[in-house]
């Protein structure tokens, strides 16, 4: 069906455009009459406003925008369903972007945001993020913000993240109670908080060991997948190499099995394997793959709903607060 | 820093409103002297124009949407990426919407593109979607739309699909060449022209074979998860059970893993079992997974690129031709 104007219902019932658009606002301006007769007609020729003209009147546009480094990976995934499901739940819309780890990417996306396409924004930030000047205009732009999983501390909004110190310390504490001497960990970023709370849990449980134990080994793998590869590869080489790895990344887990069977390393026997991973496949890996699960689907849903609150309270001040919801270490034969 | 407004600008260069917007516009009607004055103005204050507004003068929103059952799904979510490279690359938004296999919302979900907040759709329908008087009505209303991966046949719009037909037909060559005499099929679908094509393929195959071969069994789990692990677990606890199982979606395959083991059964030994996946873990599953790998992130390019062609030539005919982008035959341990 074709479709009609605001234009065209005014010619057709002899009143002018602005009575049209008043009745279809309601406006105490229009008879009662006038306004059903305005109604009748638009039902009959099924008029719908334009999405543009109703964006500029009541300035919204009912869309949120999700701002993630990737879209292939079990957690942004999992994550993507929840908030869509309160989304849905809302009648907003969701726009997906994706960082790719790119700083500048990051940087140019958030500068989109200035001009009524998105009324808020859902943010877990690049592995190369250590500057934050780019969010901080965006929230001085008075966009409402919610940051999840990667956030930063030092900024002004809701935060929804997961128990990141804890999970590695229990993480690192089970590969020492199975004998692991020389554990060593794969870091996703040197500047993410995030990785900064992995790190210090892992170093805190490799504190509290005798001093018979091996120091920490720790290596960022932010980049590219072949540097990720051949950075696992080399570590595992080494004549030197460690008896336990935490893979804080999924991804980097798929790279540990494909490097311990090209150098045909038994896991676990001869290297004991963890990782942070939502991967549905973990159980049926060979072997089996130990990881430390986050509650993506919950903290997409969390974090959605704080922005939606701060959507419907713009303006007024929110509440800052980080809300933390725990991760779940499910013990699998790489580490036994 | 605050947004300036037209009237802002207006005010502080003493002009009108409609000269400066005639002047941002680049009109004729503007002396090329007020002309810089605005734009030098604008570019101090840091004007950026409302997007409603643009949106509203070009009849353009700059966006696309993606309309797909689900995203935590290696195939959809690598098909993103490849949509997103283009869009990127021609400026475009990207919104994405997950239908969660519901033909009721695939409806309600297609109903909002009419009122001009996207330029095009991308689609791949639901596994319950059996009618598309939905669809017609979109490209009824002059929406450009190309639909990939599961396309309907009788819908005048580009298509870009995968050989359905020939890799259905060459996995269950596979099956019968390692000796297995009663092959299952688990499908997605009894409405999918992509199903019905991968059903095809693999009938073709077994009217090849002697008639000392079992029957076709065919299992469509288009249900919940909860169902398709009933269905399969009642598969294979029958005395009467396949020595071998295609699925034809990715999650299936997880889920053959699971009863497997829970039943005791040996991969490849007493079932073979191969999967349409493009799961980046398939090598390292216990045993290894022999898949189907569908050419995902070239398909998502490929739509994305047909449907740029398609905005750039609005109102003009464009070609309905079915891209077919082949599937490649990993084998791995699962059925060797």
């Amino acid at each position: 069906m074709e479709k009609v104007t605001i234009k065209q219902l005014a010619k057709e019932l002899n009143l002018s455009a602005s009575t049209i658009s008043r009745a279809l606002q309601d406006s105490h301006q229009i008879s009662p009459e006038t306004k059903q007769k305005v109604l009748e007609l638009a039902t009959v020729r099924n008029f719908v406003p334009n999405y543009h003209a109703s964006g500029l009147r009541k300035k919204t546009s009912k869309t949120i925008a999700v701002v993630i480094p990737e879209v292939a990976d079990s957690y942004f995934a999992q994550a993507i369903n929840g908030i869509e499901a309160v989304a849905q739940e809302h009648g907003l819309h969701v726009l997906i972007y994706l960082t790719h780890e790119s700083f500048l990417k990051e940087q140019a996306i958030l500068k989109e945001f200035q001009n009524g396409r998105v009324d808020g924004v859902l943010l877990s930030i690049t592995a190369e993020t250590a500057h934050n000047q780019h969010i901080r205009e965006l929230l001085g732009r008075g966009m409402p913000l919610v940051l999840f999983d990667r956030v930063c501390n030092d900024i002004a909004a809701p935060k929804i993240t997961t128990n990141d110190y804890e999970s590695s310390y229990w993480a690192t504490r089970h590969l020492i109670d199975g004998g692991c001497k020389q554990i060593a960990l794969l870091s996703a970023s040197s500047s993410l908080v995030m990785s900064a709370n992995r790190l210090e849990g892992y170093k805190k449980a490799l504190e509290e060991q005798e001093s018979s134990f091996q120091g920490a080994t720790v290596i960022t793998c932010a980049q590219s997948e072949a540097d990720t590869y051949f950075l696992i590869k080399n570590l595992l080489s080494d004549p030197q190499r460690p008896d336990g790895i935490i893979a804080t990344v999924e991804k980097q887990a798929t790279t540990v099995y494909q490097v311990c069977q090209e150098l045909h390393l038994n896991i676990p026997q001869e290297v004991k394997v963890l990782a942070f991973s939502n991967l549905q496949s973990a159980s049926f890996l060979n072997p089996s793959l130990t990881t430390i699960t986050q509650p993506a689907f919950d903290m997409g849903k969390a974090a959605a709903t704080s922005l939606c609150k701060a959507l419907k309270r713009k303006n007024q001040p929110i509440s800052h607060d980080t809300q933390v919801l725990p991760s779940v270490l499910h013990v699998r034969k790489s580490t036994c």
